[in-house]
């Protein structure tokens, strides 16, 4: 059963990280001025993979064990996945930096949250969520200093040609 | 406790549902050939709405009853909802007629399983998933007639310009 809900999570972090293949970095992307610590566009794939990962480990522990706290946590959980493939098409399809810091506000409340909610359950859990939500919080880093650097281009988004 | 269910489900719901928003129809899909009986543009939100909130409650309800059947329920609910938002972007932001069509696939079979994990916990959870998973097959019939509709589009999907 474990094994099942692992494949699930799992299942529903690759709805999520679809967008990345979908909506790679491309010209737009390179041309952007960012800080000098930002990482490569390999470390992108590499660390959500294992964040994924760990994420739905995460969740199969927590549902293993069932309660109203653990209720609680998986609700969260797929608050937090809900949002976490909504970045990519933003930011590189749509891009729109601003809107783009936005999303990645309400994802790491939602990371935070489940954060919390899977500790209270399981501690190890929540361990697994926390290396997630310093990702985030460094993905926010990023996009502000892009947002920053690029002023014209955050007030400036393209029209939406769909 | 049952109303901060359906609070987090239905932000998990936003988080889906904000690709609709943000990717809206264009003159690119005005455009394509369409079977007559395509609903006309504002259907879809009115009924994405209605889907959204039949599926919180569907998922607060179930979240109430904390049992190992339940807590398969939330995990396939969590596997649903990160596929939910992921047409709109592939479908009206690539301009990609086929990749929609594989979307909606596994989006139909997400919410299957979901509708019947549900049922299994209790009927009226269940029952709250139906016209979602009729409107799935409603959008799978459409993407699939727009397919045939338009076989230069769907054989050349535009570059990625991102």
């Amino acid at each position: 059963m474990f094994w099942l809900f692992f494949a699930i999570f799992l299942v529903a972090c690759c709805g999520a990280g679809l967008t990345g293949g979908l909506f790679p970095p491309g010209p737009w992307y390179r041309a952007l001025a960012k800080p000098s610590w930002t990482p490569p566009d390999w470390v992108f794939p590499v660390t959500w993979t294992t964040l994924y990962v760990c994420m739905s480990l995460a969740g199969a522990r927590v549902a293993m064990q069932p309660s109203p706290e653990a209720m609680l946590a998986l609700a969260l959980w797929a608050g937090q996945v809900a949002f976490n493939g909504l970045w990519t098409p933003v930011f590189f399809g749509l891009q729109r930096i601003k809107a783009g810091l936005f999303v990645l506000i309400a994802l790491w409340v939602l990371v935070a949250a489940t954060l919390w909610a899977l500790w209270r359950v399981d501690m190890v859990a929540g361990l697994l969520f926390a290396p997630y939500l310093l990702w985030v919080t460094i993905a926010g880093a990023l996009n502000i200093s892009v947002w920053r650097l690029n002023p014209d281009e955050a007030k400036n988004p393209p029209a939406i040609e769909t």
